[in-house]
């Protein structure tokens, strides 16, 4: 496996692959690997011939006051795992290689992005947006792949992607869970043990909003009802959000008819960590 | 000469070139053409195996209160002089074809955009950086070609094309001008003969500002006064803006030392023009 740092040579990189007729898959990624990410990396082996992995933790998508800098890295163990799940190249910029002096040019999106953590971390998903464009347009990929524990990452680049009209394919894969439920994030290397048996609560929250849907109940502000209940009852957590849309617009409903995402973030301590369910699918 | 109307076709179209292992050029218009988009689709077909035009008077670079509804429109004579000029396709989508409902994604650049027309015109860069991002990634040409007469957005779309990391050369063609010296501009149709004649005012007047910075001067606020001044002189006239500013980088100097670009927009009764003049290169 080659670990690449600039564009022109990971851009050579996919050349010789196209040389050779082999289909390109990108898995976007801040590194810190987890098995979420392995998972996505697996499935995109799966599907294309060659497969890039990048690990860039993209500044422009961290708010003032966020933890961009003390945001986990650690390349060598990214290189073992990645290169364990089938990847042929890591793609690993420097912060210059990306956003140069002089860079002003950023992706935008309407509405979708006015909700959930868009209002919780303003200007986040204008830098997701901005660097999956760049690195769809440096790598040019056949398939992307995302995990579905960032719901709305995936439905905002999914609708760049056709806005856009850019010429690719979106994967969403499942979130992966650890055995006791706790989706898998790079974040949850900040808690303590005590805040990590706290960190339960989200998932626990998710079942229960489920089990409310299953029962019958279709009104959005009752399921979101239970679900904070369940939550505050837990000393350590502290709700950003409990809400539900419809899915895959994110649009408001009175009440649930149609597929509905059911989307949270609570901050354990100063992590501040999301996790959803799907409902009605 | 093909005329195709969906993204569909028209990546067909350009399927079938690449298949030929022809390379592919990009003009892009919102039609009504003159000679100085005949000039750019000559180049083009000089460069290029193929050559690709796009008509479309795109909503988004409109303001309210701007002539979206009454700008000029005529596919028919388009087609016929883009073919003369060595065209072989044109791209002449609807608006719901590039807009479908729920369309929410924009490219916006920061500073650069922020200044001159961005000014005059709020929102009107990002409508261009966006209907232009998506017509590369439909055409995904080899070059695409702007003329110098609209200097800012030639600029705007060359830093967009670096900043996304856009796989193509955008090439700017020279100015193209009646015999009296106006600048070609689909809007001169709207100039009645008084107008017409008053719309030279513009070329003079940048004549002028080269004239000044040919004698030594080299103060930009000094060479727009007397810009300013002859235009002043000319009734029908009312002036947006005379400004100078560093070229590419489109910052204020304090004094003219490298190349600069002295650019201006005025309004002819209700008719806006703009025009502009590189110095010191």
């Amino acid at each position: 496996m080659k670990i690449i740092h600039t564009i022109a040579d990971i851009r050579d990189f996919v050349r010789q692959a196209r040389g050779k007729s082999l289909t390109v898959g990108l898995v976007p990624t801040m590194g810190y690997l987890h098995v979420g990410h392995l998972e996505l990396m697996r499935r995109a082996a799966n599907i294309c011939d060659t497969v890039i992995a990048s690990v860039f933790v993209n500044p422009t998508q961290f708010g003032p006051g966020e933890d961009l800098d003390r945001y986990p890295r650690d390349l060598e163990r990214d290189a073992r795992l990645a290169e364990g799940a089938g990847v042929d190249a890591i793609f690993n910029p420097s912060v210059e290689e990306m956003y140069p002096a002089g860079y002003c040019t950023y992706v935008d999106l309407e509405r979708i992005t006015e909700k959930l953590c868009g209002l919780s971390r303003p200007g986040h998903f204008r830098g997701v947006a901005t660097v999956v464009t760049k690195l769809f347009n440096i790598v040019k990929p056949d398939c992307a792949f995302f995990g579905q524990k960032d719901a709305q990452q995936a439905l905002v680049i999914k609708r760049m992607v056709d806005d856009l009209n850019l010429d690719l394919e979106i994967i969403v894969i499942p979130t992966v869970r650890e055995a006791d439920g706790l989706a898998m994030s790079s974040r949850n290397i900040y808690l303590d043990p005590e805040q990590r048996r706290a960190a339960l609560v989200l998932y626990r929250g998710l079942l229960k909003g489920q089990e409310e849907f299953r029962k019958g109940e279709r009104d959005p502000a009752q399921i979101c009802r239970r679900v904070t209940e369940m939550i505050q009852a837990e000393p350590l957590a502290k709700i950003d959000y409990v809400e539900i849309y419809s899915h895959p617009d994110l649009v408001t409903v009175e009440r649930i008819q149609g597929p509905a995402l059911l989307a949270l973030a609570v901050k354990i301590g100063s992590t501040r960590l999301i996790d959803n369910i799907l409902l009605g699918v």
